[in-house]
């Protein structure tokens, strides 16, 4: 990408985007939950040919359409992730925390090999929702702390 | 500025901006209302220093704080825009339309001399709804064009 087209999508990303990673409940799951890491573009739907424009052109990820009237531009892939936040982080200005944080958090996925290394995941993962100004104020950690023990994940 | 940095910023204001001009109705002017072009960049009150940044680098316009946690960063005046406007132009994605659009209103707008000058100017301005897809319906020159012929601004 060029300079210019790397700063444009930061702009545009700083502007009405969102760098984060959810952690969602899944039995199947050796630690029983979903790590789901996104960099997510939002639009209404009228201007859906401009989202498919950046999917193009970034040949990363997939659009959604969600039921209210907006268009999400998802790249969720891990590989996806890394390499749009090498391009991205030199421009961005307001999200450039989230953006470390997104690198941080993936290493550290990376490397778990139990419990207690997964319980240290939720916790840099609850980081983004002080960075994200979230509403939400349950911290994943607990949630994971209480599942962790309760199924016998957690080696004291 | 660097062009990174106009890419950077176009990309900005394309997510999160607005480009548009109000009709306000004002008798103190000639023709009855005041024409009030601006672009305008949005963000939370939390992140305000961003907003300062953008107003120190780009050297125009003021901050507002609104009243329910938004704050603005305005560039208003005619100079400013047209300025900000050839800067960005080039790196406009998804408001290049109303770019253009704000160009011709001002240009327009300089050259009224007469009611129906202004008329036509106020239609063009109703263009900047359709553009945005303002939920507003109601078309500025119909009042414009009423308030005209009452005032007998309007000849025929």
């Amino acid at each position: 990408m060029s300079k210019e087209l790397r700063a444009y999508i930061a702009g545009f990303l700083d502007g009405d985007g969102s760098i984060h990673v959810r952690l969602k409940p899944n039995k199947t799951y050796r630690f029983r939950f979903q790590i789901a890491p996104s960099i997510v573009f939002y639009q209404s739907k009228k201007e859906r040919k401009y989202l498919e424009w950046m999917q193009k052109t970034l040949q990363k990820g997939y659009l959604r359409d969600r039921n209210d009237g907006i268009v999400e531009y998802i790249v969720g892939d891990q590989q996806s992730i890394l390499w749009l936040i090498k391009e991205l982080l030199p421009y961005l200005k307001l999200k450039q925390k989230q953006a470390q944080l997104m690198r941080e958090t993936l290493l550290l996925k990376n490397k778990v090999k139990n419990g207690g290394d997964f319980l240290r995941l939720s916790k840099r993962i609850d980081e983004f929702q002080k960075l994200n100004y979230s509403k939400k104020r349950t911290q994943n950690s607990l949630l994971v702390k209480e599942t962790l023990k309760r199924e016998g994940l957690l080696t004291p």
